[in-house]
């Protein structure tokens, strides 16, 4: 049967009508700024639209930040502040007339590479996504890795470098404060003041940088942009290295707005990777970028949406045979 | 039914029949020293001494490196180097008549942590174990983490400070090579020359000092020794933090030598944690001793070995429901 899965962002409501092979049959957008009275209505209105007449056999909302799962209630949420604490699950599943789940965009984004990307044929997926910030999800023996209470998978604060920069967290060193579009940035600028001649030096005498000047005069060939990225790209691989040792994943895929940047990150990720992980979780990884864009919010919540019909059968590789 | 696990360590062998709720019913020990012809005669040994004329359903072998799960065949084993690329399956299974398993011993005795001791009754373990490197084991949901070749776990080679110290494993800044029994031992040694009128630095001036020199002096009030305790904790606590994140555990145990120290180490752990780890995760995990001592590695093989009649039944926190 159909699901629906709503990618609730920090501009934007995305619900897309999904089928059992990833299909997306229709999709509807909503903004998603405005109280949290407002939020709720255009998540109801966006399902409602998609749905249309047609039978779903359940909705998940993937939103950003930390959930309570065992409550479907968001506790904390950066960027979209208007979300926290409302029983989303309460508030809609009544309306909807549908089974609602609420789940981590991250998590909900590494279902559908799982199901429908980068990591479909496979057990072990590690999926990253640099944005803003750094976000991710694990998928180990077939299972999405939601912890106790659901909030797993926060790949982006693991510390990597104990007196690093100070992260969005509070915290010092994160993964997130050395490799996400906004450490980018930051970097990017810096690396202007040092280097007035570069393409990147000239452009900062105009206006501030942001991230995706830095990927395009990367491409463009300026030295001082490449560098940027290289450098973003091993502190990428410093915490990739960590997770292949602790997960040993067949594939690791790196999506989200700065991976556009693509081999000019990843290069230098896997030649940190080659560095510092062990043998031979290093040497059988892959690590691509994620292969459905933005998309994978809707795709891989509607697949969490469809439940036991949808339901991922552990392969032989399993570890629930103990 | 009662089954076997052996704990194949460094210098010795330890075989136990294990009923189903964990206890002992009988156990042996055999050196592990010699060559790898020896070492299987030694493996088999054992495993027909303790089992006597009783019928089990299945044997495991806890071994140090590791393991290619799928040939059931150790790669890399520094500890035990006369184990390394031995098929233990195809030459053991046939003679000892039962279906034979070969496990990482960290992984081993997680299991045996989360069924028997530390981590009995919840569905979301990490088990560290401090010795003269870092092991561990992570079960999530319920299911053991092995990865796809059985390689996962590996906590112990997490990068926690970029440019840290080097590392065995020829990385920089492992979680291992700072708060490993090794790695206390050297601290201690450098400490003793800072600081000469400690116990410590006495103590130096007369041999090199080791790792349980540590714990005696700390727990006898030396504050040189208790220095090095907490330094340690503390860098422990940079690794916790992150699979707090990570993982989003109900329990993290810490096994092993060192950990004999418990609150000298793990009450600096807890702090940094309490630093470094994200709300709601950190404030909803345990942090503490592992409960079985050496006897987790035995215990957890013998339980894994049990196959189908000792598994374990996915709570309602699983994660395959999607």
């Amino acid at each position: 049967m159909n699901s629906i899965g709503v990618d609730v962002g920090g501009t934007k409501i995305a619900a897309g009508v999904v089928d059992a092979d990833g299909n997306v049959l229709d999709e509807v957008r909503y903004p998603s700024a405005g109280s949290p009275e407002v939020l709720i209505e255009n998540i109801f209105r966006a399902v409602s639209e998609v749905r249309g007449s047609s039978e779903v056999g359940g909705v998940c909302l993937a939103v950003p930040g930390l959930i309570l799962a065992q409550e479907n209630k968001v506790v904390f949420s950066p960027n979209l502040p208007n979300i926290e604490g409302i029983p989303l699950k309460d508030e809609l599943e009544a309306r909807i007339e549908a089974p609602l789940t609420v789940e981590n965009d991250a998590s909900a984004a590494a279902w559908g590479e799982f199901r429908f990307g980068a990591g479909s044929g496979v057990d072990h997926l590690v999926f990253i996504t640099l944005g803003t910030g750094v976000g991710g999800g694990v998928i180990s023996h077939g299972v999405l890795l939601r912890g106790a209470h659901g909030a797993a998978g926060e790949l982006g604060h693991t510390t990597i470098h104990a007196t690093g920069p100070r992260c969005a967290c509070g915290n010092r060193g994160c993964l997130e404060a050395l490799a996400s579009g906004s450490a980018i940035a930051r970097r990017a600028n810096e690396m202007a003041a040092e280097r007035t001649d570069s393409a990147l030096g000239k452009l900062a005498v105009k206006r501030k940088i942001l991230g995706e000047d830095v990927s395009r005069l990367a491409r463009e060939g300026d030295d001082a942009a490449i560098s940027v990225l290289e450098e973003a790209g091993t502190w990428l691989g410093v915490g990739v290295a960590s997770f292949v040792n602790v997960f040993n994943p067949e594939v690791v895929a790196v999506g989200g707005g700065a991976s556009e940047a693509g081999e000019l990150i990843l290069s230098a990720t896997r030649r940190e990777v080659h560095l510092r992980a062990r043998s031979p979780s290093r040497d059988l990884v892959r690590i691509q970028s994620a292969t459905l864009g933005p998309e994978s919010g809707v795709l891989g919540a509607a697949a969490l949406a469809r439940g036991g019909d949808g339901e991922y059968v552990l392969g032989d590789g399993g570890g629930d045979r103990a």
